[in-house]
């Protein structure tokens, strides 16, 4: 049997080895989810840049750009985080450039994993599905938030361990803290989600509607995959 | 209500601010239950220190002197990292300097904090009694094992949140999580640490005696705490 292993915070990264691992990159609010949808809904690639500059960089090139930090759209691009805004028939086909606070962060620090695919509740059996398939070792790495740990992407790894644990061994104990709290939280996710830090700013914003959406299981199917510098359809 | 927020790794202490917090260090496995257990049994002082060299540096000058790495003892020291080894009565009134893998590393981190005190099963409630009254906002600090998360000292965390949760706010994500796992864990602790990193890494080395010894709840009433560069009794 393969390893799986759940990484908390990219502050953690540095003490996995991502060689000859497939790492899945979570931030269920919002960034892996905006991904997930914007690939079901045509879009052809999306670059996922670090900083705000590099993004802009791309923008003056003609790319579709789209920016987020703390929970809000950078003014100046075109695109917000919100994954309703990836649903726009306009954007089929189209390439775009992405920046947001953590999840396209962690895209960039795991580029040099063996692969690196993109999940959300809104693929997740998908992503479950490949992963078996694969028989490759996992790690699963939570974006979080601002390095801190964050519970919407923690939860999202104890729900795909829980369709993985009898075909991976559970190996740290990131993994066993990720399993044991989904069990707590599966019930009623997001009543257990309420006093969350995320989802406490999200509602605030007014993110109700994203934040349903966002714990939305197998509306798609589709897996985005990192190939080169830009995530493409698996 | 003051705030209670949780620590998960060291690696990750550079993202809280520690002015006017009471951070309560915890290495379960077995730095901190040694602590407890030496200021139980009469001894005067600890040291803590980072590294080996600087161990071995207060050895020189005539302190007694423990170090640890990778649950064994380093040759040419005195003391290992076993809690039994500071129950013996020759001890009483000395003075120890002490290096281990991680707890020492993250009591030295946090010596910015107002007040760093030390927890462990065998001084819980102790400890709870102490923040309750004390009414500062707290910082729960996991050693963990190399960086990575480690089981037991978030379930120490979730058991010292169970023991705060109507007096304190619980005030980020990774405090809830703590509290999540505690909550499935606590029924059977030592079936449910049975799978973990630490747990296996010592019981493969013998030290099942020790594990049993960390995870027993309330056997003193004392409370090490930071003051300068020693520990000493509160």
């Amino acid at each position: 049997m393969k390893n799986i292993e759940l990484c908390l915070s990219p502050e953690m990264l540095h003490l996995f080895d991502l060689k000859d691992k497939t790492v899945v990159v979570v931030d269920i609010l919002r960034a892996t989810s905006c991904m997930t949808t914007a690939f079901a809904n045509g879009i052809q690639s999306i670059i996922p840049v670090k900083e705000i500059e590099e993004c802009k960089a791309l923008q003056s090139q003609g790319y579709l750009a789209a920016a987020e930090r703390a929970g809000e759209k950078v003014d100046g691009f075109e695109l917000d985080n919100s994954p309703f805004s990836y649903m726009n028939p306009e954007l089929k086909g189209k390439t775009i450039a992405m920046t947001t606070t953590n999840g396209t962060k962690a895209i960039t620090e795991s580029a040099n994993a063996s692969e690196v695919i993109i999940g959300s509740f809104l693929n997740i059996s998908t992503v479950a599905d490949y992963l078996l398939q694969k028989q490759q070792d996992v790690l699963i790495l939570c974006s979080g938030w601002k390095g801190e740990v964050s519970m919407e992407d923690t939860l999202f790894g104890g729900a795909l361990l829980e369709k993985s644990d009898t075909h991976f061994i559970f190996a740290n104990d990131a993994a066993r803290l990720a399993s044991s709290a989904y069990k707590v939280a599966k019930k009623d996710i997001k009543e257990y989600m309420g006093n969350c830090s995320h989802f406490q700013r999200l509602t605030k914003l007014g993110r109700l509607k994203d934040i349903d959406f966002c714990f939305t299981e197998d509306l798609y199917t589709v897996i985005p995959v990192l190939s080169g510098k830009e995530l493409v359809k698996k």
